[in-house]
């Protein structure tokens, strides 16, 4: 083969957004699976928040990237080259290629996928990693109670939007909360009863009026001042599952005081809430199967509706991501990297 | 009779620790019951930090004092006068008549006692609301698991001493933090497997020495600058049962910056943390007869032990509060107002 490996590797640790010249753009030849391994070919990749946490050094549940490491990331691909009993060339897997065009994985790294039963790219938002995550954050730490208020940030967002629709079929009141009008919109058309806009005004005041019985379960993945307006609408014995904190993966130092944590301990104990960190991969083993059969299924029947947002060519990744982390995509964040 | 009900009244929202113009003392005539009730003679007072945000307007759990009530508190009392079927003059109950000697109750307000089963002033410690608060906390919330390390701070305490001997109990290693030499060296001789002194320079420091396989369960009586240590100590998947917030009810404004809220909840994700607020009521119908059963046992047996600090005199209540806020009683904090 001439063609070569087109990767994307962390050049710096980014101060706040990650400017272009964080990444390093190269091509490599492509390497060469071992006994066991296989060879795939992305198609798509998948850009999340959460990567941002692994490009800074701050310890964390994961280690962090090294400078010069292929930026990580989960990938639609196809295998190319099987050397690996049970799996063929052509078949199509989920895996966690990274940002490259080109990767090596084992077996249990990679599930395979029927391209019939949804859309391959669902298999890294609603059927992926961004759907289990709102699944199991939910329902296993949530824990919504039918007639409950369930809020959700980002709700346009794969994580979010599927939060909101889960909440629909637990029989709750489902509340989110997006910027712009064109998202809030939108959220009304997938179920959402209550969807409120964090950039226009007082969002605190904006809660207040719109839910005025308080929120049961805030499914927490912003953070910041999304965060500061829910806290005093939370209810006595509230669940906040937190997966991520997407406004604070920029912040270069602690914001000016005061100390508010004092304060935020007090809420906990005056209000019995319950605040559990969370992710996705501790509840892979008791949950996968359930969430795979159950979120295909909805998918399919319209229960559970998903957006995507998807920009051809890898290189543009850089980019993207750092619009993902202002908000400027609309719907899960994917790059199209080959047919 | 002549006697005269003698009563201790909120005069004032204290700022900061009560001082004694907070409170007003005056002689009443005892009051009468009515059908279905019972006059109560107070023996013994029960003082706790709880009774510190009662006396604030702040929104809480459970309504603030009006200025002019009677300040509230559990008590061991003797049945005077009962106009209620089941009961009869002469019996000995845990009530909540608050700060006088004598009060009116109902029947689902109290509990008979039995004399010969414990000493009757563990009815307000070990056996009574704070051993409750303990039990329930660390086994509910905390669910310490064989060979996990539970620390507690104000150790000595009535709850921090339970917590400590329950979860050497569960085979945990018991980390035990109070103020003082005295203090801890009692820690020592109930069991407590490390027992560090707050006052004792950099406690973060001594922890980390001290603890180098880190805290899986953090019972929360205190806050302040013990979490602060304790907080970077955590384990992965650490819970934190947050009862109370001792060193903060005195607080006046909230402390200068920088503001770590955002940090906390960074902890919270990192480390996928459980803070949960509770107040001992919410398990009462759950676990407290185990908790009778069991406990009524392990002190008869030894396996828990306990230490009150009586202070003879309703009209000395007042100073004794404000002393076990700022950490000077050495064990259950309790007045004895009449024999």
């Amino acid at each position: 083969m001439t063609e070569l490996n087109q990767r994307i590797r962390l050049a710096a640790r980014p101060v706040g957004i990650p400017k272009p010249e964080d990444f390093l753009q190269d091509e490599v030849p492509i390497p060469e699976p071992r006994e066991g391994e296989l060879l795939l070919r992305t198609l798509y990749l998948s850009l999340d928040p959460y990567m941002r946490g692994r490009m800074s050094d701050a310890k964390s549940y994961a280690k962090p990237l090294a400078i010069g490491d292929v930026m990580v990331g989960g990938t639609v691909a196809e295998i190319v080259v099987s050397k690996a009993p049970g799996f063929r060339a052509g078949q199509l897997v989920v895996a966690y290629g990274g940002w490259q065009s080109f990767s090596i994985a084992k077996p249990r790294e990679l599930r395979v996928l029927d391209p019939d039963a949804a859309p391959v790219t669902t298999a890294l938002g609603v059927l992926g990693m961004p759907g289990f995550t709102a699944y199991a954050g939910l329902l296993a730490i949530g824990r919504p109670r039918e007639g409950e208020t369930v809020a959700v940030a980002a709700a346009s967002g794969p994580v979010g939007a599927t939060v909101g629709q889960l909440a629909k079929l637990n029989g709750c009141t489902a509340v989110g909360i997006a910027g712009g009008p064109e998202k809030v919109a939108y959220l009304k058309t997938i179920g959402f009863d209550v969807a409120l806009d964090h950039r226009a005004g007082d969002l605190r005041a904006s809660l207040k009026e719109a839910v005025p019985q308080g929120i049961d379960v805030y499914f927490e993945n912003v953070g910041g001042a999304v965060w500061d307006a829910v806290l005093p609408r939370l209810n006595t014995y509230a669940r906040v599952p937190v997966c991520g904190l997407a406004a604070t993966y920029n912040a270069t130092k602690l914001p000016e005081g005061p100390d508010r944590s004092g304060a935020l301990m007090g809420q906990v104990l005056t209000k019995s809430l319950l605040l559990r960190g969370f992710i996705q991969s501790e509840f892979y083993e008791a949950l996968h199967d359930d969430f795979l059969r159950d979120m295909t299924r909805w998918v399919r029947d319209g229960k559970v509706k998903y957006r995507e947002d998807i920009t051809e060519g890898l290189e543009r990744a850089p980019e993207v991501f750092a619009g993902m982390l202002q908000g400027r995509n609309f719907g899960k964040a994917i790059i199209k990297v080959a047919d």
